[in-house]
């Protein structure tokens, strides 16, 4: 059996939540290498050798060391393409276009604004942070219109990229599971009915649910 | 001969510049669209037709319609492998890995803080809209720790992802060139001797010279 590949970081957070997911579509055996980022582990010296950003994830495979959750993702997807879920990056090139499309718009447009939001209403009163009304108004407002477009799409098309589930719509799924589950903010997506048509799809996957059993296991 | 390729959008912006240079890398002829922003032309019922968020750039070619730089940049780098510049979007697995973990750095880390300097150094006086020093001190901070990773990075290794220039340095020509030659903070990236040699190398290339002149043509 082939050595598991490392994940280093908690599944609590948003980007190894995505990681994590992609592996279990893709089938591909792995070990959590716990980060405790309360210690500042992920600024320590030796971490900063595979993270030099001090974030997390960071991802290590026989043959290589990578960090920034997107690129793990894509890599995994191109070095076992024929293991697990053979369509989640596509199969040609013009799939593939697609799918980096919405990858990009995910983490160009759709990120920014759910990750400040997810921040302000979920950790800043658990961290005992003052919440910042301005930027929770001004967030809502910038994913709202995302979410517009999104909704006009999806009532075009199944899911982001096409017709198949693909890592397009599963980069999306830590943000939206925090924003719907633990927010009183669930009706940005459940008021667009194609929205909530595909939140529920997507977020029904097997993959996703073991990551939500294995962040309720890391938060206990 | 091949139909040349659609860009919508003007050569000032850093994304319709990004997606110009790659195309000049890898010899891909292409013809440019205009799309008037100051007569909201991005926000056209027709424009939204190819790019739902109306921002720019929009790309066609015969195959396929494509928002978002970075997916047209490396979609354009798989369809004509054999053209121009062979490596730019590398010749293997772990090669193109590491050039999308730092197109990643590049669009996560980098693009945010330099694209708001450069609004607020550039743009903002030239629109009238009021300088927010709080925007710029922050935005000069985060760029700074960013470009202390970056010099680490370029004192082991000649570019960002290895010993070739790639897509993922590619990334990083427009916004640098605006804070560069269009602002007093030029020192952010000179003061760092690694980030100075590999700016200079990198700006020199023929396809960003190109597309410097048509920017100049453009504003003209």
């Amino acid at each position: 059996m082939a050595t598991p590949v490392s994940v280093f970081g908690p599944p609590l957070s948003t980007a190894v939540s995505r990681v994590l997911a992609c592996l279990l579509e893709k089938d591909v055996p792995f070990q959590i290498s716990p980060v405790n980022m309360a210690k500042k582990e992920h600024k320590s010296p030796e971490y900063l050798k595979i993270q030099p950003f001090g974030q997390v994830p960071a991802f290590q495979d026989e043959s290589i060391s990578l960090f920034e959750s997107r690129a793990i993702c894509r890599y995994v997807c191109e070095k076992h393409a024929e293991k697990g879920n053979k369509g989640l990056y596509g199969l040609d090139q013009l799939q593939k276009a697609s799918i980096d499309q919405w990858i990009e718009a995910e983490g160009q447009s759709f990120n920014p604004p759910s990750t400040i939001l997810g921040f302000q209403l979920i950790f800043a009163p658990r961290m005992n942070v003052p919440q910042d009304e301005k930027a929770i108004k001004e967030s809502e407002e910038k994913l709202s219109k995302v979410l517009d477009v999104y909704e006009q799409r999806l009532e075009q098309s199944r899911y982001l990229a096409g017709d198949e589930f693909s890592l397009a719509d599963l980069s999306h799924l830590p943000n939206i599971h925090y924003l719907v589950n633990l927010t009183d903010r669930a009706e940005l997506f459940t008021s667009r009915k194609n929205v909530e048509r595909w939140w529920n799809e997507i977020s029904g996957r097997e993959s996703w649910k073991e990551v939500v059993e294995m962040q309720k296991q890391g938060s206990s």
